[in-house]
């Protein structure tokens, strides 16, 4: 397969089945032979793997909120530069769990930062690459944070308030709302296989001639 | 001693003798009985540590440069948002080892980084902060080098070209050129008493009525 690949997003609260829409989109590129790769952030890289580890600490709860949008912002810088980007340019389907969107939600409008300073510290970080698709796993974050509870012990940010997790919701969909031609919004709460239809669907008519 | 302290940094290529001349600074403030506390980046908070042994580690030499800009910055971030910030808001002397000036002389001129986009983002990073007097300790790097290597294994930046060091050391002196009024340069080869002398006239200076 010659030239640039696809990128697509996958964003969404805690919860949100994220994670399993992800591989369930991978499993049928493979399934189509399309060259495909799975990625996450933070952590998707060795050295992003050790800013997770100190963006999640409990320890660093103190963390200045401009530490803490700069680490993300490093760790996506690195992902970028070494994994997205040279698949892309090698003409692959790149997938990842969480990316710009996720700081946007989760800093500018959870935090203590602007939402739009932290959109260009992210643009800096990658070089203004963003997502041909961000499939947004929307879902009332009562519910996300049930499941994901039930899943692991609540680390950092699921620790945080209701209320923080309804701005981040809140942000998740002013984002898809404001440009809705590089989105699809779906309601988590659909059987999983209705959303590993839409997401195939969807991703199909981004690959012509490249899927049955 | 009420109302807002004084923030001396102190800026260099390896071995130009910085840690000597801010504790010598330090230890001096000490006897004027004028209130004051040392820190250094990368690495001077809890958080901060775990960045600078990430940043230092030579199995992450293939951090990308926006990476490691992004990771320097959120260090500093941490550090003026819960180390300088909150003394020199309690009117004390802050004296570190290290701030803006080596991101710009290490990852902009000696990286693959403009200058600007460094500068813009220590500036994002620190809220605007920058130092009220800058003592840069000037020397050429193959001295310092040589200095450097005498008491320690080589890290990553010490096993950098002389080609590169040169334009650390360059890029130092142009900051220091363009404010002469925010900066005092010294030839870090003269006897460290001398250095000390200068350094304690020059503060003293900035502190009137504070210093006998």
């Amino acid at each position: 397969m010659p030239g640039r690949g696809l990128f697509v997003a996958f964003e969404g609260g805690e919860g949100a089945g994220k994670s399993t829409q992800v591989h369930r989109l991978f499993d049928w590129l493979g399934l189509v032979e399309v060259p495909a790769r799975v990625t996450h952030e933070p952590g998707g890289t060795p050295p992003g793997a050790r800013i997770r580890a100190l963006l999640l600490d409990p320890a660093t709860a103190g963390l200045s909120p401009r530490a803490e949008a700069l680490l993300y912002a490093a760790d996506r810088a690195h992902h970028v530069d070494t994994v997205v980007r040279p698949a892309l340019d090698a003409g692959e389907v790149v997938v990842t769990d969480r990316f710009v969107d996720s700081s946007l939600a989760y800093q500018g409008a959870g935090r203590a930062l602007a939402l739009e300073e932290v959109r260009r510290l992210s643009h800096w970080a990658t070089g203004g690459l963003l997502p041909d698709l961000t499939v947004l796993l929307d879902l009332p974050p009562e519910a996300g944070l049930a499941r994901a509870r039930g899943r692991a012990a609540a680390d950092r940010l699921e620790s945080e308030s209701l209320e923080f997790h309804e701005r981040v919701r809140a942000t998740f969909r002013a984002l898809a709302a404001a440009e809705p031609a590089r989105y699809l919004v779906l309601d988590a709460q659909r059987p999983s296989d209705d959303l590993a239809d839409a997401v195939r669907e969807r991703v199909a008519a981004l690959l012509p001639g490249r899927v049955a």
